[in-house]
């Protein structure tokens, strides 16, 4: 074991009247959990193993259910389950809202026990399986390694481990629903009675939110690195979270606690991996500021609905059209390190120039990007697409990691100039120069210098 | 020590290559990090001497910088640093974020020993002290127990620190903008030149994005439960993230991995403090599928916009307006669960009918909603809010929460019946059937299983 986890002085009294004696004594009655508090786990322990997990295998039933519950839970059969014990996931489903959960718990809102009825839940539409769900590409890597391909089917596939007591959940939910766009309205798409169902703009749409769930043998091929470092960095960079990453390296998935993705399918579903159809695809990073509160400092929302007028139309036409909606707000630094960088940008000597765009973040954040596309293809792989007819995205970052991917996009499409924000262009010309696809000039180190964006003596208060 | 800790089989080797030996012999040299991997630390530990903290005293310098980094860092006089020793907050900074950071680090596009400059970045407006950041209710509970008051000053408050070698981050930060929203062009908002600067909706905003940090004793209390049982059930309910929540009682600070929140103010921001000017308040829970994609099953893009509106409209009459977005997605129980619950809703026998609406959500979830509002007043503490005008919402929830905290709501303002999607009936009535806010007709028992929703046959594909 560890020597550095053999100088506890936990059962001394410490500040404030909490101490390590009082967490650790706490009776089970009290929470529900464990009657000892398991810090982390080894492989060897004893009780432990894991439900046996074949990543990428071609059945549902070959590969297994995924678990990651740490609860003592009673079977349909009343046989008592200690999913700890079973346990051959690392973290919590939920991602950050694993948090509030407890929350939940504590404030006795919620009791420890409860296990969710999931009838009625299942998807309306089919998607899958696709052959994409247990391949693998040239270096033996599976096509997909950031979500859980059957994760919308638990309900049915896992059926009987569910009512054997298996705390297991879904982790994708497909729905259907309307929306109403409104830079859309007006008549701007015609009323087709299928895709768009009035004049001010409502589209009928099928949607899945997305949980991820990652490979970390995968995840590591992918990002080029070993997995024993990858696991390293992960417990490292976030203050230490989860040290079953160092000590079990038997368990090969980590639910991380980030935010997932979200897909809007206009259409036919079943066309997207259909070939012969026409497809058009948007994939967008969230960006609060402007997909919600309408920012010109960028151009995301009107991207976004650019993107959704696009499918809307290639839907039309008989295609059908996908969104897909990253949630890694502000190139996934966060948006507290966005807005210090607009900062940085708007009072740096000689204003905000297209010249320093990526230098402002890279002195904050230590890198220009954190979004990583390389993950990102693993959706599209889960609805079988097998080609692009139109991207609608300049990003070179996605185009690049659809096209690793062995996906191939046959048409870029840049959004049009007349729907750029007015202090967008600092951004807009900063990225073309640096590799953004566009089918007009490109500015040289001269000319960028030369764009500027809005000062902050325009917005008066 | 935890006999359980005691159980390492962790030098024998394992499947797939990967074992734990392969993971705790790893250089520093490949990581950046400790030579030795440490998975927890105790209080009485050798070296372990956190920086002083005082929560909520009266200044900057009394209360101590926050210190969540694990780095060994070299100061400005070339002195080595181990931030890990002196730690005074358990997590690690960008919440979620933080695992794209490793990411990052792992890819070899972030050097691990990456340090911001943060020259340009501070506040543009001045927000506090406010007396609100040191006071204590009649519980002796601070005000503000979810945030750090002085996040959005630690540039300049702990620049000593900073260049001392501890590796502290601003959790708050602070920005102007413009900002265009579609519902409010077409001279719906007279052009002031101040807050509304254009006929197409063109508006002038402060704003400011918020990361959590929680103080756990003043949480603990919050919620009514004693401190020693919030960190146990947090360890549990997350899977067994942050085993220093049990074995470091000593820290007091938690930074969770959860969205944070985002304000905007149109209008004067030093007015927000100032009880003499109007203000105007929306305090709004993120919902993506209707606050970017305009959903119709809810209100939340429709009331958001009235807020914003409602917002300007003050600040013309020589008032404020506030917009608080907290990253709360589907009542903080996340995408998944939401449209897992949508399926059930209108799967029922019956149909999506009001009297059933937060059943579905509860035998799902186990809960009617988890957003847990008692934090939620922290922020309006922070901005120095003594009394609000005009609250933009209908939920009891909110406004108890605020009252609660001791801000009086002078007047509670309904979604005008006009902005009402087609299919947000249903909830709107059960909603308001369960005590939310109205100021026109209460729906009974009969009439609530009247109400109902759009089928899925109107959803054609």
């Amino acid at each position: 074991m560890n020597p550095s986890l053999a100088t506890s002085g936990s059962s001394e009294n410490l500040n404030n009247g909490v101490s390590s004696k009082d967490v650790l004594e706490m009776s089970p009655s009290k929470t529900g959990h464990h009657d000892r508090i398991i810090l982390t786990t080894y492989p060897n322990q004893s009780g432990i193993d894991p439900l046996p997990l074949h990543w990428a295998a071609a059945s549902a039933k070959e590969r297994g259910p995924i678990l990651a519950s740490r609860l003592t839970v009673c079977s349909n059969e009343q046989e008592i389950v200690n999913n700890l014990k079973k346990r051959n996931a690392i973290g919590a489903h939920g991602g950050s809202y694993s948090i509030y959960h407890a929350l939940g718990i504590c404030s006795g809102a919620l009791p420890s026990n409860h296990r969710p009825d999931y009838a009625n839940t299942e998807p309306p539409v089919q998607i899958g399986p696709h052959p994409q769900w247990s391949a693998v590409d040239e270096n033996g890597c599976p096509l997909i390694v950031s979500l859980d391909a059957w994760g919308h089917l638990v309900q049915s596939a896992f059926q009987k481990e569910l009512s054997d007591g298996y705390d297991l959940r879904p982790t994708i939910a497909v729905t259907k629903a309307h929306m109403r766009v409104p830079e859309l309205a007006g008549g701007k798409l015609a009323v087709d009675g299928r895709t768009v169902l009035a004049a001010d703009g409502e589209l009928s749409v099928v949607k899945a939110a997305v949980e991820p769930i990652w490979y970390l043998p995968g995840l590591a091929t992918r990002f080029g690195v070993d997995e024993a470092r990858l696991r390293r960095v992960l417990f490292e960079e976030t203050g230490g979270m989860y040290p079953e990453l160092i000590t079990r390296p038997d368990l090969k998935l980590f639910l991380p606690p980030i935010g997932g993705l979200t897909i809007y399918i206009f259409g036919p579903p079943e066309y997207l991996s259909d070939p012969s159809k026409e497809l058009t695809v948007r994939v967008h990073d969230e960006c609060n500021g402007s997909d919600v509160f309408g920012s010109d400092i960028c151009t995301c929302r009107p991207y976004l609905i650019y993107g959704i007028q696009r499918c809307v139309e290639t839907a039309q036409r008989g295609g059908v059209g996908l969104i897909v909606y990253f949630r890694k707000e502000g190139r996934a630094l966060g948006e507290v390190t966005k807005f210090l960088v607009y900062n940085a940008r708007k009072r740096q000597a000689g204003g905000d120039r297209a010249s320093t765009y990526f230098l402002r973040t890279e002195v904050i954040a230590g890198v220009q990007d954190m979004r990583f596309q390389g993950l990102m293809p693993d959706v599209l792989h889960w609805l079988g697409i097998r080609k692009i007819d139109h991207f609608i995205s300049m990003s070179n970052m996605k185009y690049e990691a659809i096209v690793k991917a062995g996906i191939p996009i046959l048409n870029r499409v840049p959004i049009p100039d007349g729907m750029l924000p007015p202090d967008s262009q600092v951004e807009m010309e900063a990225k073309i120069a640096s590799g953004y696809y566009t089918d007009g000039h490109v500015a040289d180190a001269n000319e960028l210098d030369t764009i500027k964006g809005r000062p902050w003596e325009d917005l008066r208060h």
